[in-house]
């Protein structure tokens, strides 16, 4: 029977066969005491098992509340365990009560983190994964693949109206923008309800893909409850809309996949909340194994946060991040990286070298709609960025060779300027 | 214009109220930097404000990875902000971006928990809330008030064949159980499919029922993607069940809160995972906030742990979490607090002595199905301990006075023995 093995990071007072053993025995079969029925029959065919563990460092401060440690020494360690498909089926709630359940509360844990997911290919294939992914993403917006989709977030974030909205859509959609989205905090507000929003959103969008040729993509944030996203959903299909966004933490997981599952419209996920699950380095959930779970859902963009971003998380995570978006597992279809938070285009030359990859949805909120040309000016400064990344020019040779840009470096540059 | 209040513990390398104004601007209209639009009018209207300042202590190492202090201190305090309804209206996944979204990666902090929520009552008014809740939980299984429920959750947790299942509940039947559950890592497995499950223990409890006019509450983990949760719900419907088991934070809140909507079942809502969300003392979300959104979404019954688990939460943390439970806001409507893991009824005298009610449902696993008397012996010395404890009993004295009971302690005394 196939299995699926999950990967931690642990750290234990104890010795750390033993600490994994209580996490294997809680997670599937046990109890705090042998009750009877737990035969050894059903204990070979239900139990989790332990299938790997690699010592790591032993410290002498816990990481966070745990057992007291008899010899005053945590023992850090990489643990694998396994469990049968058949504890769970293909019911992707469960598999998280099961991977990331009640171990957290083991209290001879003083750390535990869980790192990546292994699923057989015979369990990832029942998910049809990303309806669109990055194929899909870049034929809606008609962008090919020698650059990455360039979008920006409506700004400010709450209290335009849904005309001031519809007329900052039409300026970026002259200046060739890609994609626009609603930012994560604005729905429905009682100034821009979201049927007039998508209204006056999409008469600008669909009368400049007419004119034009290329069809915006709008990200309207959905996140509600669940009815209420299924007829937001409609009535962005019946607007001519390409894209529903949903704030992946605060609705869940089963009325994400429920959204995802028409498939009518991409999906893009906000990972907003994301801090309190990967903050700590000892505890929650890392981003290999996060995306997985929400790439088996469906979603087809996924935030990873950006080079050099206003947040508190490390360049060197960001770009972990985008490589497991676009690696192949599971699925083998790659789920959209979505790069944002206070980029402006100054990091296009930075992520491009570390990631070798035009496979992004490249986002500026401020950085576009702050720019001192304007939006537009904003949009085409974005493009020169990365036209001259990938060609393999310096930020400083971009700035002068490119005008809006070079403005663009005048405005943030001292924010965040690039002296490589 | 009404508003919602969260109230925070933070940590920051820098000046409090600057953080603090960093949040409130990062979660209502804010940017990296100031974009047209940005009216003072919009700015009065939809920008949260920092409502209260309380400094806390100093300390020299900071909680969690962020901005690194310039004076070598990281200040904490607690932290109150308000935001206008007029920003994300009864939308509770919005709720949740606004007060626990993307302010959990600010770099200016080193530390960041939602300690509390207050809901003016014409807010919470909106939402029904649990629909069965204490009462209705209590006139369902026959309680009356002088008792807490009794309740065991099925064990082994994952490998018992639906007949298995069914013979243990009617051995629990009969000897006077009010609540079965399911464990959380059992929903529908290879040899225990949900709908055989379900009709075989309906059997016994609707036959035991015709015959005592004493219905048991099974809650049966429907936890699952949105259409199978639906589908099964209406199969215990069908079957004559009364309660359903969702685990909350695996299946989310706009799934949850359509499942509680139907109010046809009392919904047992399972908080496995919530370690992640809250074991770290200055990262995530402490239980009396976390509590007032799920009893807004409608669950009936909550986990929160029991006195002397085995678990890693103190006593002190599982009392506040039962009085929040209790406590008449949001909406006057509290939920039933579910006590468990590591109980067996010697913790009933601490239990009652600390909290002074008996408005819980209190779960014992092992402590039932070990029993050396069997699953029979061990729920009635669960209800010996009740009375003895209700009764002004101690421990050592019940023992003596019940048998049941004393074969408990003799048995499970020495893992949690009370001296007091």
């Amino acid at each position: 029977m196939e299995r699926i093995t999950a990967r931690y990071y642990i750290e234990t007072p104890y010795a750390v066969e033993k600490a994994a053993a209580v996490l294997a025995g809680e997670q599937s079969s046990g109890t705090f005491v042998a009750v009877p029925g737990e035969t050894e029959e059903l204990k070979n065919r239900f139990a989790a098992r332990v299938e790997l563990i690699e010592l790591l460092e032993t410290v002498s401060e816990p990481a966070i509340p745990g057992a007291s440690s008899p010899d005053g020494q945590y023992r850090r360690a990489h643990v694998e365990v396994s469990w049968s498909v058949e504890n769970f089926g293909h019911n992707l709630p469960m598999l998280v009560s099961t991977l990331q359940g009640n171990l957290y509360e083991i209290t001879q844990f003083t750390g535990l983190k869980l790192l990546d997911i292994h699923f057989p290919e015979t369990y990832a294939s029942h998910y049809r994964g990303p309806r669109f992914g990055i194929g899909g993403c870049r034929s809606l917006t008609g962008v090919d693949s020698g650059r990455p989709l360039i979008g920006t977030i409506i700004k400010p974030s709450v209290g335009l109206t849904p005309a001031q909205t519809a007329e900052t859509v039409g300026i970026l959609a002259q200046a060739g923008i890609d994609f626009v989205k609603d930012d994560e905090l604005m729905a429905s507000t009682a100034n821009s309800l979201f049927e007039e929003r998508v209204d006056a959103v999409m008469q600008v969008i669909n009368r400049h893909a007419d004119r034009t040729g290329k069809k915006v993509m709008y990200a309207f944030n959905i996140s509600d409850e669940m009815d209420e996203m299924l007829r937001k959903y409609e009535h962005i299909v019946r607007s001519g809309g390409t894209c529903a966004m949903i704030s992946i933490n605060s609705t869940g997981l089963a009325a994400a996949k429920r959204i995802c599952d028409i498939g009518e419209l991409a999906i893009h996920g906000h990972r907003n909340g994301w801090g309190m699950l990967n903050r700590h380095p000892l505890l929650g959930i890392e981003f290999p194994a996060y995306q997985k779970l929400w790439r088996l859902a469906g979603v087809d963009q996924l935030h990873v946060n950006g080079i050099r971003n206003k947040f508190w998380e490390s360049d060197d995570s960001v770009v972990r991040s985008i490589a497991s978006c676009l690696h192949h597992a599971p699925l083998d279809k790659p789920v959209l990286p979505v790069v944002s938070s206070g980029q402006w285009g100054g990091q296009a030359f930075e992520t491009y070298r570390r990631t070798q990859t035009t496979n992004l949805l490249y986002m500026a909120g401020g950085g576009i709609m702050a720019h001192p040309g304007g939006p537009a000016a904003g949009v085409t400064a974005l493009q020169q960025a990365w036209e001259a990344a990938v060609g393999g020019l310096t930020l400083a040779e971009a700035a002068r060779d490119y005008p809006e840009f070079g403005k663009s470096v005048e405005k943030f540059g001292q924010l965040h300027f690039d002296r490589a």
